[in-house]
């Protein structure tokens, strides 16, 4: 159960950040082919470096058809959409808080599968979550908006933390998954309602 | 037979993207490291993601210096070869757009050897072929010309096809494998010569 | 001994990185977790790019709580040194030359113990060395220094030579561990204060 439980997981969070990256890739006028690899780098870039970080090699999406052809479809689906796009930018926001979440604990699961301790866990769970963001920014040739606006990479690190908190206390396993998932996606939710950041340090003078 | 004809394949394939890659550094006026490094990732940038993914490591050119010296002495003739570089810009793209077929195929066939589906080896072989040049983009900072112009990644997809196609109607080997790079040669070719690109996908409103 | 020597080498190396990284990110107003990305990726990015590439997975840093915990702390107190950037820059150049010959070794003698040859050992130790950079100006959305200014991989390229002549002549591990680095960090000091560059290569008429 607890093991399709995750799969499940895997899949939902493939779809929202295929949606997240097809979306930004025709903001920026791409053609069809830099839509669909935009769509696929942005839903696996996380996880593919983390699989490559702790030598899970081949990488999962090698050894998992499903989500190359879930990705596939879902930037299919997201081009056809272009044109409700405006309407959609909420729905967008969500899929991508949702996606934040679920990744996040894939990756913290991963790790701990494979014996890391804590804070390598969280790390490796925050790379899942973010790295897909980053990694879609570098090839579309900006700074990544992880490092520049509103709390994103933090609610990961969070979610991560209670994690291992409601684990000590010993909750059944599905029920920790669902609640960190939803702490993140809050936490994104309400940094972004309220215009959260982190702050900026910075030297006054020295710009460029 | 067969693997001397791939590994000769590999050496074209290499000399050619080396020498485009050596050329785009050369016109972003970079210093003579600058262009080492340009030319040798544009070269060896889609094996070594292939690699990676699939967890072929130590990568292919670390396990061979022929590739290393090849790409060495490529750019340098390259940098001395820029006085001539206009008069060489149609030799330039033939060198490309044999290089993408030739890639293409020996993705395919690492593949092959390693008993992944026809789906996965098309990838891998688009990867091989592609991602050279957007390791190039990404570090010469501009968005990889890949998902903005023409058909490029689209040839190799369409020449990984009709690779499987030949091979269900069991031609010999080699017939094949020469079959699939000039035909990725020529929509190359067709698709500068006419201009096709891929359509845009896009929203009027939110640009950016 | 030797290998105790190595590990004070890579420690310091990880310090002086993360600081330069760290700089770079506050002078690109980042904000917190921005800044502690790009000192991470810094830091660690050269050595896991030749981890990766020759296989030695899971990555360094994951099996070394002490380098995260080392440059977790480097960057919070390079946050808090920020304000007194501009007194620092001297310091900020001489920790940046003296990581560059330290990690030029640590690859170096990582290559050896995989048994590598020359060339594939020098090319591991630069890469070591400089790649972290290189991440870190793609990750800020510019063309890396390192293609562009001063010799900077070459001083690794000419320390790694220097490094397989003196083991032919059979000093003492830990005095050609030495020597090399201050080669490496004085190559680096003189091309910045004479302005030594490579020379540029390119075509007058094909600007962009």
């Amino acid at each position: 159960m607890p093991s399709q439980f995750l799969y499940i997981i895997d899949i939902l969070g493939t779809i929202a950040f295929a949606v997240s990256g097809a979306f930004l890739a025709m903001d920026r006028k791409l053609d069809i082919f830099g839509v669909l690899v935009i769509s696929f780098a942005t839903a696996i870039g996380g996880g593919t470096l983390r699989d490559i970080l702790i030598g899970n090699l081949p990488v999962g999406w090698l050894q998992n058809d499903t989500t190359t052809i879930v990705i596939f479809c879902t930037a299919i689906v997201s081009i056809f959409f272009a044109k409700h796009l405006k309407k959609l930018s909420t729905t967008l926001f969500l899929f991508d808080a949702l996606g934040l979440g679920l990744f996040t604990i894939v990756g913290i699961e991963l790790g701990l599968t494979k014996q890391f301790g804590m804070g390598i866990c969280i790390a490796l769970g925050t790379i899942t979550a973010c790295f897909g963001g980053v990694l879609r920014d570098v090839l579309l040739n900006q700074i990544p908006l992880l490092f520049r606006k509103e709390i994103y990479a933090m609610g990961c690190i969070i979610g991560g933390l209670i994690y291992f908190l409601l684990r000590k206390i010993h909750l059944p396993h599905d029920v920790i998954t669902i609640v960190c998932i939803l702490i993140i996606f809050f936490i994104r939710l309400l940094a972004v309602r309220y215009k959260i950041s982190l702050p900026q340090v910075y030297d006054n003078d020295n710009k460029k």
